[in-house]
Protein backbone atom coordinates (compact mmCIF):
# COMPACT_ATOMS: atom_id res chain seq x y z
CA UNK A 1 0.00 0.00 0.00
CA UNK A 2 1.55 3.24 -0.91
CA UNK A 3 1.88 6.34 1.54
CA UNK A 4 -0.50 8.42 -0.10
CA UNK A 5 -3.86 5.85 0.08
CA UNK A 6 -5.88 8.41 2.07
CA UNK A 7 -5.51 11.02 -0.55
CA UNK A 8 -5.32 8.73 -3.48
CA UNK A 9 -8.63 10.79 -4.51
CA UNK A 10 -7.52 14.01 -4.38
CA UNK A 11 -4.49 13.07 -5.98
CA UNK A 12 -6.35 11.36 -9.25
CA UNK A 13 -8.26 14.84 -9.45
CA UNK A 14 -5.41 17.26 -9.70
CA UNK A 15 -3.70 14.99 -11.88
CA UNK A 16 -6.85 14.86 -14.21
CA UNK A 17 -6.40 18.82 -13.95
CA UNK A 18 -3.27 18.42 -14.93
CA UNK A 19 -3.68 16.45 -18.09
CA UNK A 20 -6.40 19.11 -19.19
CA UNK A 21 -4.25 21.87 -18.94
CA UNK A 22 -1.69 19.74 -21.06
CA UNK A 23 -4.48 19.36 -23.60
CA UNK A 24 -5.53 23.28 -23.33
CA UNK A 25 -1.51 23.54 -24.53
CA UNK A 26 -1.76 21.19 -27.47
CA UNK A 27 -5.29 23.04 -28.45
CA UNK A 28 -3.28 26.57 -28.25
CA UNK A 29 -0.54 25.21 -30.26
CA UNK A 30 -2.99 23.71 -33.11
CA UNK A 31 -4.80 27.31 -32.90
CA UNK A 32 -1.56 29.24 -33.24
CA UNK A 33 -1.77 31.33 -29.84
CA UNK A 34 0.57 33.89 -29.17
CA UNK A 35 4.00 32.37 -27.52
CA UNK A 36 3.83 34.22 -24.48
CA UNK A 37 0.13 33.19 -23.83
CA UNK A 38 1.68 29.08 -24.13
CA UNK A 39 4.28 29.97 -22.06
CA UNK A 40 2.10 31.26 -19.03
CA UNK A 41 0.07 28.64 -19.59
CA UNK A 42 3.05 26.14 -19.19
CA UNK A 43 4.44 27.64 -16.24
CA UNK A 44 0.59 27.00 -14.71
CA UNK A 45 1.20 23.39 -15.86
CA UNK A 46 4.39 23.13 -14.45
CA UNK A 47 3.44 24.80 -10.65
CA UNK A 48 0.92 22.70 -10.77
CA UNK A 49 3.19 19.09 -10.97
CA UNK A 50 5.50 20.62 -8.92
CA UNK A 51 2.00 21.11 -5.97
CA UNK A 52 1.49 17.51 -6.55
CA UNK A 53 5.23 16.59 -5.70
CA UNK A 54 4.92 18.60 -3.09
CA UNK A 55 2.24 16.83 -1.74
CA UNK A 56 2.96 13.36 -2.38
CA UNK A 57 6.38 14.11 -0.90
CA UNK A 58 4.93 15.18 2.56
CA UNK A 59 2.67 12.31 2.87
CA UNK A 60 5.83 10.63 2.37
CA UNK A 61 7.63 11.86 4.57
CA UNK A 62 4.75 11.41 6.80
CA UNK A 63 3.84 7.56 6.50
CA UNK A 64 6.71 5.96 4.70
CA UNK A 65 9.94 7.42 6.11
CA UNK A 66 8.09 8.05 9.76
CA UNK A 67 7.43 4.23 9.15
CA UNK A 68 10.87 3.21 8.02
CA UNK A 69 12.20 5.70 10.99
CA UNK A 70 10.38 3.62 13.54
CA UNK A 71 11.69 0.06 13.25
CA UNK A 72 14.91 1.74 12.50
CA UNK A 73 18.38 -0.02 11.06
CA UNK A 74 19.87 0.58 7.82
CA UNK A 75 16.69 0.46 6.02
CA UNK A 76 15.68 3.98 8.32
CA UNK A 77 18.87 5.34 6.79
CA UNK A 78 17.97 4.25 3.15
CA UNK A 79 14.42 5.35 3.24
CA UNK A 80 16.12 8.98 3.99
CA UNK A 81 18.85 9.03 1.97
CA UNK A 82 15.81 7.99 -1.40
CA UNK A 83 13.93 10.81 -0.16
CA UNK A 84 16.44 13.44 -0.21
CA UNK A 85 17.22 12.38 -3.81
CA UNK A 86 13.66 12.51 -4.81
CA UNK A 87 13.72 16.02 -3.46
CA UNK A 88 16.91 16.98 -5.42
CA UNK A 89 15.48 15.71 -8.36
CA UNK A 90 12.50 18.04 -7.52
CA UNK A 91 14.79 21.08 -6.44
CA UNK A 92 16.80 20.50 -9.85
CA UNK A 93 13.98 19.61 -12.62
CA UNK B 1 0.52 33.94 -37.31
CA UNK B 2 2.43 32.97 -34.36
CA UNK B 3 6.31 32.70 -33.99
CA UNK B 4 6.37 28.74 -33.94
CA UNK B 5 4.22 27.88 -37.17
CA UNK B 6 7.63 26.30 -38.66
CA UNK B 7 7.76 23.51 -35.45
CA UNK B 8 4.20 23.42 -34.71
CA UNK B 9 4.23 19.78 -35.63
CA UNK B 10 6.81 19.39 -33.46
CA UNK B 11 5.72 21.24 -30.32
CA UNK B 12 2.28 19.10 -30.80
CA UNK B 13 4.23 15.95 -30.16
CA UNK B 14 6.06 16.90 -27.75
CA UNK B 15 3.45 18.09 -25.82
CA UNK B 16 1.39 14.81 -26.81
CA UNK B 17 4.15 12.61 -25.06
CA UNK B 18 3.69 15.22 -21.87
CA UNK B 19 -0.20 14.63 -22.13
CA UNK B 20 0.83 10.73 -21.76
CA UNK B 21 3.23 11.21 -19.01
CA UNK B 22 0.44 13.07 -16.99
CA UNK B 23 -1.85 9.96 -18.27
CA UNK B 24 0.74 7.57 -16.89
CA UNK B 25 1.21 9.48 -13.71
CA UNK B 26 -2.85 8.92 -13.40
CA UNK B 27 -2.13 5.09 -13.60
CA UNK B 28 0.57 4.96 -11.34
CA UNK B 29 -1.62 6.67 -8.38
CA UNK B 30 -4.48 4.66 -9.89
CA UNK B 31 -2.37 1.43 -8.86
CA UNK B 32 -0.59 2.75 -5.37
CA UNK B 33 2.80 2.78 -7.01
CA UNK B 34 5.53 3.66 -4.69
CA UNK B 35 5.74 7.66 -3.80
CA UNK B 36 9.22 7.59 -5.14
CA UNK B 37 8.47 6.46 -8.53
CA UNK B 38 5.55 8.55 -8.37
CA UNK B 39 7.66 11.41 -7.78
CA UNK B 40 10.34 10.07 -10.13
CA UNK B 41 7.66 10.52 -12.91
CA UNK B 42 6.71 14.09 -12.08
CA UNK B 43 10.18 15.61 -12.41
CA UNK B 44 10.49 13.74 -15.93
CA UNK B 45 6.92 15.42 -16.38
CA UNK B 46 8.05 18.79 -15.49
CA UNK B 47 12.08 18.71 -17.28
CA UNK B 48 9.86 18.17 -20.56
CA UNK B 49 7.59 20.69 -20.27
CA UNK B 50 10.52 22.52 -19.45
CA UNK B 51 12.32 22.14 -22.19
CA UNK B 52 8.82 22.55 -24.62
CA UNK B 53 8.86 26.13 -22.80
CA UNK B 54 12.47 27.18 -23.24
CA UNK B 55 12.39 25.60 -27.10
CA UNK B 56 9.04 28.00 -27.82
CA UNK B 57 11.17 30.83 -26.00
CA UNK B 58 13.96 30.29 -28.30
CA UNK B 59 11.43 31.04 -31.73
CA UNK B 60 9.96 33.54 -29.85
CA UNK B 61 13.47 35.65 -29.66
CA UNK B 62 14.24 34.71 -33.31
CA UNK B 63 10.77 35.84 -34.90
CA UNK B 64 8.30 37.94 -32.67
CA UNK B 65 11.03 39.47 -30.42
CA UNK B 66 13.55 40.45 -33.66
CA UNK B 67 11.09 41.44 -35.71
CA UNK B 68 9.98 43.93 -33.43
CA UNK B 69 13.31 45.31 -32.28
CA UNK B 70 13.70 45.27 -36.68
CA UNK B 71 10.40 47.66 -36.52
CA UNK B 72 11.80 49.91 -33.48
CA UNK B 73 10.23 51.97 -31.32
CA UNK B 74 7.99 51.62 -27.97
CA UNK B 75 6.89 48.28 -29.22
CA UNK B 76 10.08 46.34 -29.46
CA UNK B 77 10.67 47.34 -25.91
CA UNK B 78 7.42 46.31 -24.75
CA UNK B 79 8.18 43.01 -26.23
CA UNK B 80 11.38 42.76 -24.24
CA UNK B 81 9.77 43.47 -21.50
CA UNK B 82 7.24 40.80 -22.09
CA UNK B 83 9.54 38.19 -22.91
CA UNK B 84 11.71 38.67 -19.94
CA UNK B 85 8.38 38.35 -17.91
CA UNK B 86 8.05 35.16 -19.28
CA UNK B 87 11.44 34.14 -18.55
CA UNK B 88 11.11 34.79 -14.63
CA UNK B 89 7.98 32.76 -14.67
CA UNK B 90 9.54 29.88 -15.92
CA UNK B 91 12.76 30.65 -13.73
CA UNK B 92 10.78 31.23 -10.84
CA UNK B 93 8.04 28.17 -11.35
CA UNK C 1 22.57 21.66 18.88
CA UNK C 2 21.64 21.48 15.41
CA UNK C 3 20.96 18.64 13.69
CA UNK C 4 24.40 19.60 11.02
CA UNK C 5 26.72 19.26 13.95
CA UNK C 6 28.95 16.67 12.94
CA UNK C 7 29.16 18.11 9.52
CA UNK C 8 29.38 21.87 10.33
CA UNK C 9 33.18 21.97 8.73
CA UNK C 10 31.74 20.93 5.30
CA UNK C 11 29.31 23.32 5.80
CA UNK C 12 31.21 26.34 6.44
CA UNK C 13 33.73 25.48 3.66
CA UNK C 14 30.98 25.63 1.02
CA UNK C 15 29.82 28.39 2.30
CA UNK C 16 32.91 30.17 1.96
CA UNK C 17 33.44 28.97 -1.54
CA UNK C 18 30.02 30.72 -2.62
CA UNK C 19 31.00 33.80 -1.15
CA UNK C 20 34.12 33.44 -2.88
CA UNK C 21 32.06 32.78 -6.52
CA UNK C 22 29.73 36.44 -5.05
CA UNK C 23 33.12 38.13 -4.73
CA UNK C 24 34.10 36.92 -8.11
CA UNK C 25 30.65 38.05 -9.88
CA UNK C 26 31.34 42.02 -8.26
CA UNK C 27 34.80 41.78 -9.85
CA UNK C 28 33.30 40.47 -13.38
CA UNK C 29 30.66 43.50 -13.04
CA UNK C 30 33.42 45.95 -11.93
CA UNK C 31 35.18 44.53 -14.92
CA UNK C 32 32.63 44.92 -17.26
CA UNK C 33 32.81 40.75 -18.34
CA UNK C 34 30.69 39.95 -20.80
CA UNK C 35 26.54 39.31 -19.43
CA UNK C 36 26.37 35.76 -20.69
CA UNK C 37 29.62 34.71 -18.83
CA UNK C 38 28.15 36.98 -15.73
CA UNK C 39 24.99 34.84 -15.93
CA UNK C 40 27.04 31.12 -16.35
CA UNK C 41 28.84 32.11 -13.02
CA UNK C 42 25.17 32.91 -11.15
CA UNK C 43 23.98 29.52 -12.32
CA UNK C 44 26.72 27.85 -10.94
CA UNK C 45 26.69 30.26 -7.38
CA UNK C 46 22.68 29.24 -7.15
CA UNK C 47 23.68 25.10 -8.12
CA UNK C 48 25.95 25.44 -4.87
CA UNK C 49 23.43 27.26 -2.87
CA UNK C 50 21.09 24.70 -3.76
CA UNK C 51 23.77 21.80 -3.19
CA UNK C 52 24.39 23.03 0.08
CA UNK C 53 20.78 23.38 1.01
CA UNK C 54 20.03 19.70 -0.33
CA UNK C 55 22.83 18.38 2.11
CA UNK C 56 21.49 20.43 4.97
CA UNK C 57 17.80 19.01 4.33
CA UNK C 58 19.01 15.59 4.14
CA UNK C 59 20.81 15.78 7.67
CA UNK C 60 17.52 17.54 9.02
CA UNK C 61 15.66 14.57 7.81
CA UNK C 62 18.38 12.36 9.12
CA UNK C 63 18.54 13.71 13.00
CA UNK C 64 15.96 16.65 14.02
CA UNK C 65 13.06 14.73 12.13
CA UNK C 66 14.00 11.46 12.69
CA UNK C 67 14.06 12.06 16.35
CA UNK C 68 10.94 13.79 16.77
CA UNK C 69 9.57 10.49 14.95
CA UNK C 70 10.85 8.73 17.56
CA UNK C 71 9.23 10.69 20.19
CA UNK C 72 5.80 10.74 18.75
CA UNK C 73 2.98 12.92 19.12
CA UNK C 74 2.05 16.03 17.58
CA UNK C 75 5.54 17.46 17.41
CA UNK C 76 6.25 15.16 15.48
CA UNK C 77 3.63 15.65 12.69
CA UNK C 78 4.67 19.44 13.28
CA UNK C 79 8.64 18.73 12.33
CA UNK C 80 7.75 17.04 9.06
CA UNK C 81 5.08 19.69 8.26
CA UNK C 82 7.93 22.29 8.83
CA UNK C 83 10.26 20.24 6.51
CA UNK C 84 7.85 19.99 4.14
CA UNK C 85 7.08 23.75 3.41
CA UNK C 86 11.14 24.38 3.77
CA UNK C 87 11.47 21.45 0.67
CA UNK C 88 8.79 23.75 -0.72
CA UNK C 89 10.29 27.19 -0.57
CA UNK C 90 13.61 25.28 -1.90
CA UNK C 91 11.74 23.72 -5.16
CA UNK C 92 9.91 27.36 -5.75
CA UNK C 93 12.97 29.61 -5.49
CA UNK D 1 31.42 47.46 -22.81
CA UNK D 2 29.19 45.19 -21.30
CA UNK D 3 25.10 45.43 -22.07
CA UNK D 4 23.97 46.38 -18.65
CA UNK D 5 27.07 49.27 -18.26
CA UNK D 6 23.88 51.55 -17.32
CA UNK D 7 22.98 49.86 -14.25
CA UNK D 8 26.81 48.56 -13.09
CA UNK D 9 26.10 50.33 -9.77
CA UNK D 10 22.68 48.77 -9.19
CA UNK D 11 23.98 45.36 -10.33
CA UNK D 12 27.31 45.94 -7.50
CA UNK D 13 25.16 46.70 -4.54
CA UNK D 14 22.54 43.57 -5.38
CA UNK D 15 25.74 41.48 -5.50
CA UNK D 16 27.18 43.03 -2.07
CA UNK D 17 23.49 42.27 -0.34
CA UNK D 18 24.24 38.31 -1.77
CA UNK D 19 27.57 38.18 -0.31
CA UNK D 20 26.28 39.53 3.01
CA UNK D 21 23.57 36.75 2.95
CA UNK D 22 25.83 34.03 2.13
CA UNK D 23 28.56 36.09 5.16
CA UNK D 24 24.97 35.62 7.01
CA UNK D 25 24.59 31.96 6.32
CA UNK D 26 27.95 31.40 7.79
CA UNK D 27 27.50 33.05 10.60
CA UNK D 28 24.34 31.24 11.53
CA UNK D 29 26.19 27.74 10.92
CA UNK D 30 29.10 28.86 13.49
CA UNK D 31 26.38 29.88 15.72
CA UNK D 32 24.55 26.19 15.60
CA UNK D 33 21.68 27.92 14.87
CA UNK D 34 18.59 25.90 13.84
CA UNK D 35 18.67 23.76 9.72
CA UNK D 36 15.14 25.16 9.00
CA UNK D 37 15.97 29.01 9.70
CA UNK D 38 19.37 28.55 7.57
CA UNK D 39 17.54 26.63 4.99
CA UNK D 40 14.95 29.61 4.32
CA UNK D 41 18.54 32.19 4.03
CA UNK D 42 19.72 29.89 1.32
CA UNK D 43 15.90 30.67 -0.43
CA UNK D 44 15.91 34.34 0.42
CA UNK D 45 19.74 34.01 -1.50
CA UNK D 46 18.92 32.09 -4.04
CA UNK D 47 16.07 33.98 -4.93
CA UNK D 48 17.96 37.08 -4.74
CA UNK D 49 20.31 35.10 -7.16
CA UNK D 50 18.09 34.72 -9.64
CA UNK D 51 16.17 38.31 -9.65
CA UNK D 52 20.33 39.66 -10.28
CA UNK D 53 20.33 37.18 -13.34
CA UNK D 54 16.48 37.97 -14.20
CA UNK D 55 17.72 41.81 -14.44
CA UNK D 56 20.92 41.45 -16.34
CA UNK D 57 19.63 39.24 -19.04
CA UNK D 58 16.57 41.29 -19.94
CA UNK D 59 19.23 44.12 -20.07
CA UNK D 60 21.42 41.71 -22.39
CA UNK D 61 18.33 41.75 -24.46
CA UNK D 62 17.62 45.24 -24.90
CA UNK D 63 21.05 46.05 -25.77
CA UNK D 64 23.42 43.24 -27.10
CA UNK D 65 20.99 40.88 -28.47
CA UNK D 66 19.04 43.68 -30.16
CA UNK D 67 22.14 45.67 -31.34
CA UNK D 68 23.32 41.82 -32.82
CA UNK D 69 19.56 41.53 -34.55
CA UNK D 70 19.93 44.97 -36.25
CA UNK D 71 23.39 44.08 -37.56
CA UNK D 72 21.58 40.70 -39.01
CA UNK D 73 23.19 37.81 -40.54
CA UNK D 74 24.35 34.92 -38.32
CA UNK D 75 25.38 36.85 -35.32
CA UNK D 76 22.46 37.52 -34.70
CA UNK D 77 21.57 33.68 -35.03
CA UNK D 78 24.37 33.38 -32.58
CA UNK D 79 23.21 35.97 -30.03
CA UNK D 80 19.63 34.88 -29.43
CA UNK D 81 21.35 30.91 -29.62
CA UNK D 82 23.76 31.98 -27.12
CA UNK D 83 20.71 33.86 -25.01
CA UNK D 84 18.58 30.35 -25.09
CA UNK D 85 20.94 28.81 -23.93
CA UNK D 86 22.11 30.74 -20.89
CA UNK D 87 18.01 31.63 -19.72
CA UNK D 88 18.31 27.26 -20.02
CA UNK D 89 20.87 27.03 -17.49
CA UNK D 90 19.24 29.35 -15.36
CA UNK D 91 15.31 27.74 -15.78
CA UNK D 92 17.84 24.36 -14.80
CA UNK D 93 19.69 25.45 -12.00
Amino acid sequence: MAGYSGSKHDHAMRLRRIEGQVRGLQRMVEDDKYCIDVLTQVSAATSALQSFALSMLEEHLAHCVAEATLKGGPEADAKIKEASDAIARLVRS
